[in-house]
């Protein structure tokens, strides 16, 4: 007979999953609501309300998606992507992968425009594409989570509008612990996810997009099926689950019904976005930037490398060289199982490269920051790292009690 | 600003989302696991086994996808449809028209049988469709909650294998309460959900396919663009979020990096199989066939008939004629308001036609069934329905105290 499991808990300091709020948590024991229920849709329009305010954005168009981070990356391109249409993807790590994985099968004609992972693009060097290719769509990723490097915005979204390209990203690494303005910075549409800076479990896709893409959208609605066939459209969606037309319908005042709300999953959502409106999101981005900069910093003092370009290095990911004779993975496995803190490694040219370390949402707070460096430090000299043992840890503390 | 929602508890009576079990939403407030931490892989692997037991199968393959029930229809048609295939659809209640919906949009072609909704189809006429049609593809409902018909699969399933037909069954409605024999119908893919029987909140999708299946997907497996692009296939699959190729080497010892799991929903689901397995199955369907009785008979003792063939009604769902003259919005919204209840209405032609009275999972329970008659006879006499009033609720008590 199975179980129940004993959960012992873990100071999870990866780019995501994050630690939950023990707020958020306890949420999601609250009763089941039906879909329809008065009460829970009042929870449904406060949660497409909050979610605009880290996207920066007025967009009359906020909701969840039910389904990871992806799911709403998907969701978005199949909205716009019709068989043919080309695609254009800069690439500086390895999420920009991933919208190629989507509109190749979407049957998208995909032009990648690709650097090394150093650093972002210099947003001239996209523009140029763009003039040169005249794609429907630009997709980019803000913060790439494999390489810890963000992308600014703000010239290529505005070189889209004028020209009338979509401007889709993906801000799920960067939502609610950096500053966005999905509206200044002119993003048709926009991506997040809850797993990270909202400190919600994983499960949830949040997107938003503006008046532009709801225009477009329109007449690709096509009603489902068992609702009646009333209205059609030859440019329907290639998706009834991620179909942005319907689900726009099922969140909206029509509420056709679409598909049955993860409902304990909103409530999650809903306390997430509460808390960090309540914190005020001033002060959830300063806290994120006070314990990137500790966490840089202290792990600097040990010798150690950060990857990549400093200037465009995103505050809610660490990236650290792996030393020179360190099996990066031995570290890793030290840290869990006797620590029970948990660092990432990375993807593609940078696995074993570097370790990835996590400052995001609940995570991102002082005792976490303290806690890992003590550990790595043990951890570090454990393994034969030849450093001055202590002083990234007594740094930071020094740092905190200022 | 935003407050916490004080939650009122609902007892519900719909067939889904129903009330998810105390202990499942407990298991919830556990802190979050890494996705690809030991311990969550333990959890991770015991729930692909006891999601086989509901399902009656001893396949290898069974897990989850983060998405609500129909994310499970799409990802098993898109995993065996290409472009033009055939696919048969016997329609006796709403939620075929949903996996035309979803076999449309991958642009399949499809066969529509089609009958009123009072009864399921005889085998013999879904065969010889099979015998005139020829398609690659069968997709059936087994449980139809829109009008509570249940349909027999045996021959159909016995049919198709013997002649190389895929045979694809949506169990979302009876997965947990009622009896299932996924091996012996020789049903290749079955899908479920959690928000029904298994006493778990919405937002995920159970599947299980056999090994005819696998074979079948296995060369249409393309490895995702983001983690390499040594393994192609020109027939890979219109999606990556609900690639079943991809979800089985995530679920499986590859552990493809393919999304971050929802690992809260995890801890629920196993807790709520575990749970199930704890009562026994036996246990489980007894307890429904015992609630459906005594609901069915209850509510014809208040003069009440009971929606289609009686033989084949679903013992998940009670399907109550409106009588002449009572407005059935009327009476619902007067359980929500005044008694917490919440009962459904229908889709499509039974709309404002009948009532659908869920039996499933936590809410299939005494005290439910007894609250439930007992308001219902006291919102139908402040209605002006005639009846003998107390009969039902009496007669309800009166088998419970045998």
């Amino acid at each position: 007979m199975y179980q129940q499991p004993i959960f012992e808990g873990r100071t999870i300091m990866t780019p995501g999953p994050v630690e939950a709020h023990p707020a958020v948590l306890r949420q999601m024991v609250q009763p089941i609501l039906g879909q329809f229920d008065p009460e829970f849709l009042k929870i449904m329009n406060e949660v497409k309300e909050m979610i605009k305010v880290p996207f920066g954005t007025k967009n009359k168009q906020a909701f969840a998606i039910d389904g990871t981070s992806r799911s709403g990356l998907e969701a978005a391109l199949l909205a716009l992507i019709e068989p043919g249409d080309k695609v254009l993807i800069p690439a500086y790590g390895r999420f920009a992968y991933l919208l190629g994985e989507i509109c190749q099968r979407a049957q998208a004609e995909i032009v990648w425009l690709e650097k090394d992972w150093e650093s972002p693009f210099e947003q001239s060097v996209v523009i140029e594409a763009i003039k040169e290719h005249q794609p429907k769509i630009v997709a980019m990723v803000h913060g790439e989570t494999a390489n810890a490097q963000m992308q600014p915005l703000d010239q290529i979204g505005a070189f889209c509008r004028e020209n009338d390209v979509f401007f889709v990203v993906d801000m799920v690494a960067t939502y609610g612990g950096i500053e966005l303005k999905v509206d200044d910075w002119k993003v048709d549409i926009a991506i997040a996810g809850t797993q990270k800076c909202v400190s919600v479990p994983s499960g949830m896709s949040l997107i938003t997009y503006n008046d532009r893409v709801e225009k477009y959208i329109q007449p690709r609605y096509q009603k489902e099926l068992g609702l009646g066939s009333d209205e059609q459209s030859e440019r329907y969606v290639r998706s009834n689950y991620l179909d942005l037309t319907q689900l726009q319908r099922y969140w909206g005042p029509e509420r056709i019904n679409h598909h049955t709300e993860a409902t304990s999953m909103v409530y999650a959502l809903h306390e997430g976005l509460r808390l960090l409106l309540l914190e005020g999101m001033e002060n959830v981005y300063a806290r994120h930037t006070k314990n990137d900069r500790i966490l840089t910093e202290s792990l600097e003092k040990m010798g150690l490398e950060i990857f990549g370009a400093r200037e465009t290095k995103m505050g809610t990911v660490i990236p650290v060289r792996i030393p020179e004779g360190i099996d990066g993975e031995e570290v890793r496995a030290l840290l869990l199982d006797q620590f029970k803190i948990e660092i990432a490694s990375s993807f593609g040219s940078l696995k074993g490269k570097i370790w990835r370390v996590g400052n995001m949402g609940y995570s991102s707070r002082q005792t976490n920051v303290l806690h890992f460096l003590s550990a790595f430090e043990t951890v570090l000299k454990k393994v034969g790292y030849e450093f001055d043992y202590g002083v990234g840890s007594t740094y930071a503390l020094e740092e905190y009690l200022k």
